[in-house]
């Protein structure tokens, strides 16, 4: 396994983490496969979306917060409980195909750790 | 990996691949373990749901346009940021249990990939 | 593969699975590596999240609810539609990686099985 550290520096951020994740499967010698990218967190997920435009990811944010308001009448106290509920809607690990030692994804994807409540240091782990 | 083609004939399309899925096992050769189907792309999705009544993904079709409506906004200029977003919440792969070369899922499990921006030819990895 | 039973006694519960899942990790003798943990319903997912304080799965029920309402003009006539879409939020499965014969997850992470229709008897599959 291979861990990796994500510094981010806003409340709502998505950070592209792709050539991190092929640079740590060089790392682990992964020729053909499977890799898998967790996210040990409960307040920060994981997803692949389109890596051309960044108004996609403001669009996600955007919706995201719709759907789950930042201050929205919770129960728990800490006041992330927004972060929480968007970290399990996008999930905590993607897999992705590995080919002859290269991430094999589509031609439009990237890998995005998804931070709803920093900014923080984060770790994300490759295996 | 066994790459599949769907073709898509709607704007919003829930493609039942379970048979190609289990084709593709067979293609490949896993007799017991795990399978894991892949979509490539940034506004087609994949999930697992109801194979019985049709009226479920309907409900399920409905349900993401009102969380996610396909008017909303968006800043992204191609008009398809409803579909991005889908995807991500719905994510780009599923992993299913594999016994003796056979697709293990539950009893009214089917594999659906999830079309949000068609129609379009579209591509399923199974690894 | 690993066949667990959770049974559920509230329409709707998020019930912590991560020791039973870590039994089985030892049953299955994963040393290192990944587990896959299953859901084979279409009613019911699997996410992680926060496991010290309960009100942020108290909130994560509320959110899904208020994004997805059990009364909201289905057609599915079973009248468990929003269960349905609320799984597949979430999804069917999580991985989680596996060191020396111990899932490693984050500090606050708990790997919770997500009841939508129950009360029912369920089943969980470790891979």
């Amino acid at each position: 396994m291979k861990e990796l550290t994500v510094s981010t520096s806003q409340h709502t951020e998505f950070v592209d983490i792709t050539a991190a994740v092929q640079a740590a499967v060089g790392t682990l010698k992964i020729a053909d496969g499977l890799v898998t990218v967790f996210v040990p967190h409960t307040t920060a997920g994981i997803t692949i979306n389109e890596n051309a435009d960044p108004d996609v990811l403001a669009d996600l944010e955007a919706a995201l917060e719709r759907m789950v308001p930042r201050q929205g009448g919770y129960r728990h106290g800490e006041g992330n409980s927004a972060a929480h509920v968007k970290a399990s809607l996008l999930g905590f690990s993607v897999q992705i195909p590995v080919q002859a030692g290269r991430l094999r994804l589509g031609a439009w994807q990237g890998i995005y750790f998804c931070e709803f409540d920093g900014p923080r240091r984060r770790q994300v782990w490759v295996c």
